[in-house]
């Protein structure tokens, strides 16, 4: 979790992934993933940041903000990322749901 | 909060409303407003649901769902949503920001 969205001054276009999920409560090396894979992202060409919430029925919603289409195509290719999505479907994950979407408008306060 | 998303076909094109904030502590009414809000935006024209976290510093996200961008700005000019925005402004919140996205690819587990 981060304050993130609040301290940026991202000016459209540009791309939000929405992950939304419900983790199963017996969830093994979870957090040692989800570490591995916040560690990985920050290096990826065009990851501009993201925040993430889950509450205590392990419901979450991770939003990550990337430059364009290709920066998540990328990432969603990488190697580590790609055995983790796949221990995220058979494993951590009871359900998820993906949008991906294009910032057409932002402003603060 | 509400598990909406997983539950979901909304295929695209549509449209998410992406309002993160930081509340004060001292939230007056905020509740209330907020309940009435609630109440209200489920009778609007393209409203098609929304989730919503806070954490325990008072940062929270709310994604709202619409068919499209005029159901977004009709909402928005609504007389009670209006004053409400007035009040979030002035008294509820410290900060916030708000992103409008075209949904481009959505898909579940």
């Amino acid at each position: 979790m981060g304050s993130f969205p609040l301290n940026t001054t991202l000016k459209p276009p540009y791309y939000i992934v929405a992950f939304y999920s419900q983790k199963k409560s017996d969830d093994h090396d979870y957090d040692q993933v989800a570490q591995q894979m916040e560690a990985l992202v920050k290096h990826q060409d065009g990851y501009l940041g993201h925040v993430g919430f889950r509450d205590e029925n392990n419901f979450g919603i991770t939003i990550s903000y990337w430059r364009d289409l290709d920066s998540i195509k990328n990432w969603k290719g990488v190697g580590e990322h790609l055995s983790a999505q796949q221990k995220g479907k058979s494993v951590f994950y009871a359900d998820y749901r993906v949008e991906v979407a294009k910032v057409e408008r932002a402003y603060n306060k």
